[in-house]
């Protein structure tokens, strides 16, 4: 088989959306720009995949609970994680065209120019400078690097800039109908903190003890002002973040321990190792002593796909302060002295997936365009290769023909099937065309009902990525299906 | 066994908080009104309902697929809906108190005090007359008919009102960074329009054949004026829909057919039937032509869960006249004359339940205090009456002692279940309290590792409901609980 050409982004969009995957929102409208809908084969790839994550965290860690907490919060949770004061971008729009731009993305821009121009020198002196500026929250000095640059609008091409501003990325809303009472809540930017101002909440009522862990999968929301790259950055989103809580002094071994655990969860779930990297954070948040993404091989390189973060107790010692409830744990294992460890505010070591870019990377990586059959006979079959526990139906039951009752028996090895695993029922066209379809939609198995299973009670099972056939007898189908396309068997894989 | 009172709502409130099952939304803020979070042990629960009901719908039919569209639409969508224009509550305000109440919930009271001081007809002639000024948009009316019936502000005690005015229950929010690109958007008031502006997507790339099923699971939001009764009506909470798009002139067939099927599925989850009802609308919404809910039983009453609506083709209609995209259908089914029924827009059957009123009544449900022993020996036992698939944890492992071994063998129990089902490890304190500890939060099976244990492999089960206790080899353990806590079970009884 030759080697099919790169996949682009292109192909990726265009076949999420033909084939129910991915659509963008309110279509019928034009569209709400980086938004999108998951269609029917795509919410059940998507489930999948956090029911893997979910049950990867609850169920095979005795020390990792979930919780669900609610979109809205208190808006004091935003005053204590700091996104209500340091939440934003520095924006600048051209006078001329009345164009806004990231003014950090303006200066990225110039520098990837002066380095492709061959003086990456001077670009790297461009975005330290920028980097010190930022820091310093030195707007004013961002302007007149834009300025000193040259750097036009690339829409009226002249360098009629206004002030750099700062503009909070969190959706705000107004809650409560009662006048007096009415107040500004915001859209979470991030699930984390739903954790931590239950971190008590579930320490007591689950008589948590530390090293645990409090797993959560959510929307969250950010008002991007450059959202791209389809499902990688929208501005509703899905994160899957765990927030394990340690004892202060143990964070290192814990986050080195997380790396290599996520890291094999995503290779259990058919990421290709050689695909997946380590990218340590240069610069750190202020809330953290350590930082590392595991970066995927998107189709526009590598990019982030989950966050590794030592978050020390920031979050937890900042809604103390301000709660004034105290966020501690009594800890009385024994320690050198012979002495219980006593009160401490724990340390987190925190992992988060962003659940739309774990979605995009097992698609992308799915994807898989293959020539087969030589010379004039040649011809490109397009497939997804996803693990059969991801798939959206894990068995397509397909009657050789309509006749002779094969329609009648192929929909009761169908109905057969259903309560255990998904399956479906097609005899809508020509049996090479029913496999392609199910091969689009990454469907591991197709059961075929012919004429030897009305006098023997066999089917051929033909398998989506070798295209080979075996026969078996239709009272073996569940045993020997139904481990392969099992979670449990994606569990004892991690 | 004695029956114990009846169950209020202030026990379920604090069962739910103490055990992990729900906290009040930010309560080291002190909470944020009508907002809840899912603690460890009612997530789990509710995604088992989730699961559940998406399987159901997904996995047990052939012609119903699942999609997840985003929060966000396009505010055409919510124009299209008429939400825009017609969601909303008359409210009033009393002068001297500042205090806001729901117009028609103030004339509401009025007549069920006249009901309870004996005058049925006057409170019925009251409801009417309101009745008739709501529909007719006669707002000064309704002013007038509260002045006229003297009601009085429970906090000033006086007649001093405003105006009555229309509140819209959609929180807004401002989406877009670039300044004329910045336009309201509306958080969804129902998770409904995401499947109708997808329904030619879905349909299309799923060659869907009406009639046919689109299901989705998502979070909806309602400012509500009056929020109230925990889970029952909050302002942010989750929707499990399924619209049925069918043939027009056979709505009333399918919604005779979704009726039973989902009342037959909540039986099927344990709910006792005598605890559900059917409840058919008195006044129809505009968009409908016939509707009936399932009411549950709760602490408060009988009150609406779910409802099934036969919504004709409103929804489509008005977003193909205001998109001016087509929502058409080609049927190409052989109607009595041997033709094509051809192209229209399919009426539509809905099922909507509200997630977390199903939460509720099924926690209600399972909860169980009982009179346990005779006598002095008398004493009550509190435990959770789930079905097992439902159940937080499916087994709990339980070494009788910490020594001789027992813990490790107990581990190494839980560790070779951990895969298949949701298990649990305690050693921390006395039997009887593990078991009441599982009981609290409903774990169906208390497996024990003993001496005998340590000599023949056996362990024994504890069953919650009936307390009794059987011996079975540990090598039996799948096998034994294995069906008895799969979502498989849940599907083969619906």
């Amino acid at each position: 088989m030759d080697q099919a050409p790169a996949t682009s982004l292109q192909d990726i969009v265009g076949h999420a959306k033909e084939y129910g995957f991915v659509f963008p929102s309110s279509e019928i409208y034009d569209g709400l720009q980086a938004v999108y809908d998951y269609g029917q084969n795509g919410v059940e790839l998507k489930n999948n995949l956090k029911t893997a994550w979910w049950k990867a965290m609850t169920q095979l860690h005795d020390n990792i609970v979930g919780i669900d907490a609610a979109i809205f919060m208190h808006p004091l949770t935003w005053k204590a994680s700091g996104h209500i004061d340091g939440f934003s971008d520095p924006m600048i729009d051209n006078k001329d065209s009345k164009k806004r731009y990231r003014a950090d993305q303006l200066l990225e821009a110039k520098a990837e120019e002066l380095a492709a121009a061959g003086e990456p020198e001077k670009a790297q002196a461009l975005l330290a400078e920028m980097g010190r500026l930022l820091s310093a929250e030195d707007l004013t000095g961002v302007r007149e690097l834009i300025i000193a640059q040259d750097i036009k609008c690339a829409v009226s091409g002249t360098t009629n800039w206004t002030e750099v501003r700062q503009f909070n990325l969190m959706f705000s809303t107004q809650v409560g109908s009662v006048a007096e009472d009415s107040s500004t809540i915001y859209l979470r930017p991030e699930t984390a903190q739903g954790i931590f101002v239950n971190f008590l909440n579930v320490q007591k009522s689950g008589r948590m003890k530390v090293p645990f862990g409090i797993a959560q999968i959510g929307k969250a929301f950010r008002n991007e002002i450059v959202a791209r790259q389809f499902t990688f950055r929208m501005r509703e989103f899905e994160q899957m973040e765990m927030q394990f809580f340690v004892r202060p002094g143990t964070e290192m071994t814990w986050y080195n321990a997380w790396k290599e655990a996520r890291m094999k969860f995503h290779v259990a779930l058919g990421l290709p190792a050689d695909s997946l990297q380590f990218h340590d954070h240069d610069k750190l948040a202020h809330y953290a002593n350590a930082a590392v993404d595991i970066e995927y091989k998107f189709p526009f390189g590598f990019r982030e796909m989950e966050g590794i973060h030592s978050r020390t107790d920031f979050d937890l010692r900042n809604h103390q302060d301000l709660s004034k409830k105290k966020q501690q744990y009594f800890d009385a294992e024994l320690n050198e002295d012979g002495k219980p460890y006593g009160n401490y505010i724990p340390y987190v070591v925190e992992t988060s997936v962003g659940a739309d870019r774990m979605f995009l990377a097992v698609f992308c990586n799915a994807y898989t365009v293959e020539s087969v059959g030589e010379g004039d006979s040649a011809k490109q079959r397009t497939y997804l290769k996803l693990h059969p526990a991801l798939a959206p139906f894990k068995a397509a039951v397909l009657p050789l023909v309509k006749k002779d009752g094969l329609a009648e028996k192929a929909q009761e090895v169908a109905a057969s099937l259903k309560s255990t695993f998904r399956t479906t029922y097609d005899d809508g066209a020509a049996i090479g065309k029913r496999y392609t379809r199910q091969d689009l939609i990454g469907t591991p198995y197709c059961i075929v009902v012919d004429y030897q299973t009305m006098e023997d009670e066999t089917v051929t099972i033909r398998h989506r990525d070798t295209m080979e056939q075996e026969r078996v007898a239709i009272a073996d189908l569940k045993a020997k299906i139904g481990y392969e396309v099992a979670m449990e068997r994606i569990l004892e894989a991690i």
